[in-house]
Parts: structure tokens; C-alpha cells; sequence
């Protein structure tokens, strides 16, 4: 039975209530000890004007989200009694990125219509879910120009890059930008948003087997130049970035990786430069030149989107817009992800539990996006 | 015969000419090899309008003016045939800060007279010497309402500790500070200087014999609280520090130190704090935590006051009157000082080297400064 005949418009509207599962936790811990699908019953009658019924499309698994599960990411739902219906202890639903379609609406609601493709206005809404019942002011209208797999990873890691390098430092076409860890989502992102702003990108990456079929990859997205860690920590391979540069200084920075690549990348900067800080895959602290530091008046930030929103709410929607022409004019390449499939059809509380657990699993090997079906 | 029967205005009005000396060098590297005492004779009559002849009272040695020689440090004078007066060979003037004393003038210098004090106007000028012939647009006249010591070291120490309370965060009084060597001439002053103005202030130094003495002289000055390297990195001492601050966070952090200490500060700042970092006295890279810096927005800059004057002019008049003014009402006391004397009724180019380099040699035991008598 295909995901359209059972949850299509008009069949929906005959049904008075459907049974809504989410990944929830109790208690911070690891997911694999402390996750739980919880199920529970959303009334499509009766609802509240401004009351919107959504069933999940599609939900990435963010490295944040595990921190969060672990209770280790600074931005944690409560856990409430409140979070969902039915609930016996007081609980938190998982995830903070996705996409939803809208299956039912209040009589108040007015830009959201039924079929309509909306996201989280704000931040720890619960994503890891296959419907969710809340108010039209939590939902964000996605327009349908953009791939589901794009409406679904819009927030997070695309407006983190165009947020990183055009909110901080005001760099023209033909400007530098440097940033490690440059093959991650974000790294990608930068280098296509940067490339069609007109800024040149050196971007860093670990050395590999199949370096060069990597090289020409980010090469083909519009990456300027690609270096290996190893030449980044090179002094005398210096003499080649600074060819490249053709006395240009390199204005911004983007660090995920802290540790000594973050000590190279920084050495690598221009006078007055900007070295932002969103991530530490190394998992060593943020390390600096003090001499380059001070006598380059350098100046390093961390990054957090969720942070910087809070900080600059308008920057919400002027990011997720920017972000959205980026998508739709080609700039934005389609995220590379696997898809586990959540069967709304046939799914389980144990079915739904175990496709989580498992994404979560081979979360290392790659960026992995639920997709409800 | 005493100096001021040498060296008298009435006495110098009747001389032609004086000799002057200066330590220079003519190429970077360790000051016992390259420094060298070149003496020249000074015309003291038909000056041309703007010229002013000085002669030095007193200049300190600053670690800074050491990295200059050995070539180190960005700053650098041009090693030129014309920074003084019959040199054989090029050659930069040592030292960069210090108090001088009019003793001639041309015709068109107005805001001069003969007996003032004057410093440097901008960096670079040569200090290491006992007199100059220069212009008037390098020399910034000092009133005599401070004293000598203070006047000879107004515009490194103080001025930093200023411009770095001053110019990047705005604190209110009852705003926390903390700073690591705060024992060192900077942190002494930033102590001094933010008592004044009502900051509280969150010491760290090194343990040692006699902590308690330290303690109570740093608290004698206007500090709040002093801790130890040790009570610093030690998660319990957190609480402590959690309850001194009563609810507040602490806004800015200065760090001469790099390193663990410098990380150790950084976990005490609260949200969208700045850590200024203006030395790396542990010769260790400056190190942060990634996810207080990520997740507690904090942002970190270099500090390099003579990079800082260029940027803004403005700050360098502003700054001296600013710290003249705490000098003059007794805000920052009397520098800790040593004072190795060079006698101008007989020192010789071996004399005068010989101090100098010994002087060096003594930075380590404290606060070095020339004075001439």
C-alpha cells in the first residue's frame, strides 16, 4: 500500500484520528539506551483555530541531535509531561531538522494550506516523528521549487555556511575564505554559496585514498584550490598558498576541526582576518598562533546557528530565503545522504525504534536522512 | 660633577655641540651579539625651525623592544645609513619608549619649551640613548605632575592595560574582569585602573612562597579576587568563583599567558564574552575550549597596542591623557622598578653598552629601567 492512498488528502479528511509515533527520550543518556517510540492519538476533528496536523516527510540525524540526546548540546527541550499527548513520564521528542506536509488545519490558520510543505520555525520542535500536532506559528512554509531532500536539510547546515560568510566579515567578489573540514555538509555548502558569490575558497581536507577523485569533486562545486592537512601544516608549502593568493590576504576563516588544523588554517590568514569556530572534529581545543593572533589582529568567534538566531531572529528567514534561491538556481547541489525509510503504513513503535537506532549506527558513514514514506 | 651642572640649560645654551650616544644595531639577532654604542656629535646651534634636541631622563627596557633586535617582532625601525648621524654602516636606534628632556629648540617649535618633558610621538623613535635631534612632530610634551618613572613608562603598560578594559567591551561599573599574569606590569595597572572605574576584577597568578603577600599587595592595589594557576584549572574552585560573581557573568578576560591558563580563563567568561590576548608568556599556543567558545558565543582577539594606535589613531592621545589622569590622582601607583643609572658627565660608548647589556640580562629579576643622570 503506497504512503498516497493511505495518507492522501481526502482520505485523511475521512479519518477522525490517526495513531502519531516519536522517537522520545526520558532521561540523557546514549540513544541506544535512553531512546523510546511513543505513540499516541491525534484528533483531526475538533482542531483549535490556529492548530495544524503535520506527518513527517523527511528528518536528517545531526550530529547535535545526538548531543542533545546525550545531554551534551547546551540547547535542550525540556523534558515535559506536555511534550506529546498520552505521555506517562515527562519526555523530550528527538531531532530539529526536517520537513513536514500539512494534513489537517484549525479555521484560524491561514498561510498554511492542506498538501503544503512547512518546516520548524524555531529550534527543538521534535522532528523524529511520523506526525505532529502544534500551532501554525511553530511552522515555516517550504515552497515546493526545492527538492524534499533540501526542504528537509535547509537549516541547519547550508544556513550555517551562508550565515559564516556573509554575516561576520563583508567580503567582496575575488576575497579569500579558508575553512577545514571543507568535505562536510557545511564545507560543501560554503564552497557553493562562496563560489557563486564570487569568493575564492582554499579548502582543506584529510589526506585519503581517493584524494584526487576528491579534489575534482569539490573542484566541480567551485572550490578554488584543495589542500591536504599535511600541506596546510607544510611551512614551505606556504610559498604555493601564497602564489595563489597573488597578494591577496585570505579575510575569513571557517574551523570544525580546532587542534592543529585549526593552528595551520589560522596561520594562513590575512591582517584583521576572522576565524569562526562552528564544530571540533578533532575533539582538541581551539588552538592559535599568539604571534599571528596579536600581530595580525586577528579575531576568532565560535559559530552557532542557534545561537546566532536567538541573538538575530531576522536572520532566520533571511537566511532560510537566501538559502532557498541558492537551491533553486542550481548552486546548492542536492545533499549527498543515505535514506533509511520509515513504512508509515507498516511501521511500529519497535520498527520505527530500531530504523532510528540503526541510522544512528551509520551515522559515521555518512549523512542520514529519514524519509517517511 | 652632577648633571645638572653638565647638563643646565644656561650651561648647554653656551655649547656648540654635545656627544651624543646610542645604542644601535645593524642586523637582528641576539642583543649581547648585535648591539653596538655609535656616538655622533649634535650641533646644538643652527637648528633648523622644527628640530628639538633631547635628552633621554629614563626608558625602560620592554620584552618587546628585545624581539625587535632579534628581529621578531613586526614592529621594525628600517636599518638605515640616516637613523642617525655618521653612521658608517645602516642601523636601527634601540628601544621605544621613554621620557626625554628639551634642552634645544628651533625657532618654530611652539609647544615646546627647553626643561620639558616630551615622549615619543610614535613608535619606533629609539629610546637606548642619551640624546636625540629630532623634530617636533615626534615628541609628545608631559606635564611634570607625574613623576619621572611614570612618565618614562606611560605609554606600553598602562596604556594597554587602559585600551584593553576600555576599548572592545563596555563594562559597567560592577562588571567582572579576569586576567591571568596579573602580577605583571599590565596586570597591575588593569587592576589599578579597573578598581577605578568600579570593575571587578578576578586575578590569576603563579603559586609561589610568598602567595599570601602577593594576595594581599594585588588586593592593597584594588583587586577583588586573587586565585592560583591551580585554583584556576581545578573544576571544584569553580563554585567558589560562581558564588563571588553573585549571578553575574564575567564580560572580559585578559590573557598574557596562552596555553592551559589561557583555556582555564576561558571556561570562567560568560555569554558573548572577549578574551584580548596580549602575550603568550607560557610559549604555548593560545588554547580554548571549543564549546564554550561555540556554544557561549565568546569571541577572542589579538591585542597589540601599537597596531591598535595605527588602526585608531585617536586612541593614542586619549589613552595617554586617560592614564596621565589615573597617574595624577593616584589611581596607578609608582612603577616596580629597577634602575640601572648610565652617568652622562662620564659614561663612554663601552660604559654605556656594558649597562645596557646587563640590564638586559637582569629583565628576567623584574622592570629594567635606564635612567640618566
Amino acid at each position: 500500500m503506497s504512503l498516497r492512498s493511505v495518507f492522501s488528502v481526502s482520505s485523511i479528511r475521512r479519518m477522525s484520528s490517526i495513531t502519531a509515533r516519536a522517537i522520545v527520550y526520558n532521561a540523557h543518556g546514549e540513544p541506544k539506551d535512553t531512546l523510546k517510540c511513543h505513540s499516541y492519538k491525534i484528533d483531526l476533528q475538533n482542531l483549535q483555530p490556529n492548530e495544524v496536523v503535520v506527518q513527517t516527510l523527511a528528518a536528517p540525524l545531526n550530529p547535535s541531535d545526538i548531543n542533545q540526546i546525550q545531554g551534551v548540546y547546551p540547547s535542550k527541550p525540556p523534558l515535559s509531561i506536555d511534550s506529546l499527548p498520552e505521555l506517562k513520564e515527562p519526555a523530550a521528542v528527538t531531532g530539529n531538522e526536517g520537513v513536514f506536509k500539512v494534513i489537517a488545519k484549525g479555521s484560524n490558520v491561514g498561510e498554511l494550506e492542506t498538501g503544503d510543505w512547512c518546516i520548524p520555525s524555531g529550534v527543538n520542535f521534535g522532528t523524529w516523528c511520523t506526525h505532529r500536532l502544534t500551532t501554525d506559528k511553530n511552522l515555516l512554509k517550504m515552497p515546493k521549487t526545492i527538492s524534499l531532500n533540501q526542504a528537509a536539510t535547509i537549516a541547519v547546515n547550508p544556513s550555517s555556511a551562508y550565515q559564516m560568510l556573509t554575516h561576520f566579515v563583508k567580503l567582496q567578489p575575488g576575497d579569500w575564505f579558508i575553512q577545514n573540514g571543507a568535505n562536510s555538509q557545511v564545507g560543501r555548502a560554503a564552497i557553493q554559496i562562496g563560489h557563486k558569490l564570487g569568493y575564492k575558497s582554499l579548502n582543506i581536507v584529510r589526506n585519503r585514498d581517493n584524494l584526487d577523485e576528491l579534489v575534482k569533486d569539490l573542484e566541480s562545486i567551485g572550490a578554488t584550490k584543495v589542500i591536504t592537512e599535511d600541506e596546510s601544516a607544510s611551512k614551505e608549502f606556504g610559498a604555493t598558498v601564497k602564489e595563489w593568493l597573488e597578494g591577496k590576504e585570505i579575510k575569513l576563516g571557517l574551523n570544525c576541526i580546532g587542534g592543529p588544523s585549526a593552528s595551520n588554517l589560522a596561520r594562513k590568514l590575512g591582517h584583521d582576518a576572522t576565524i569562526l569556530t562552528y564544530g571540533a572534529m578533532s575533539k582538541k581545543p581551539l588552538s592559535l598562533p599568539t604571534g599571528n593572533f596579536i600581530f595580525k589582529n586577528l579575531t576568532a568567534k565560535g559559530f552557532w546557528i542557534t545561537g546566532n538566531i536567538k541573538r538575530h531572529p531576522e536572520l532566520r528567514i533571511e537566511t532560510i530565503n537566501a538559502v532557498l534561491k541558492f537551491m533553486e538556481d542550481g548552486t546548492l547541489k542536492e545533499p549527498k545522504v543515505n535514506e533509511p525509510k520509515v513504512k508509515l503504513s507498516t511501521t511500529t513503535n519497535e520498527s520505527f525504534l530500531e530504523t532510528v537506532l540503526a541510522a544512528l549506527e551509520d551515522s559515521q558513514k555518512g549523512k542520514q536522512l529519514l524519509k517517511f514514506e
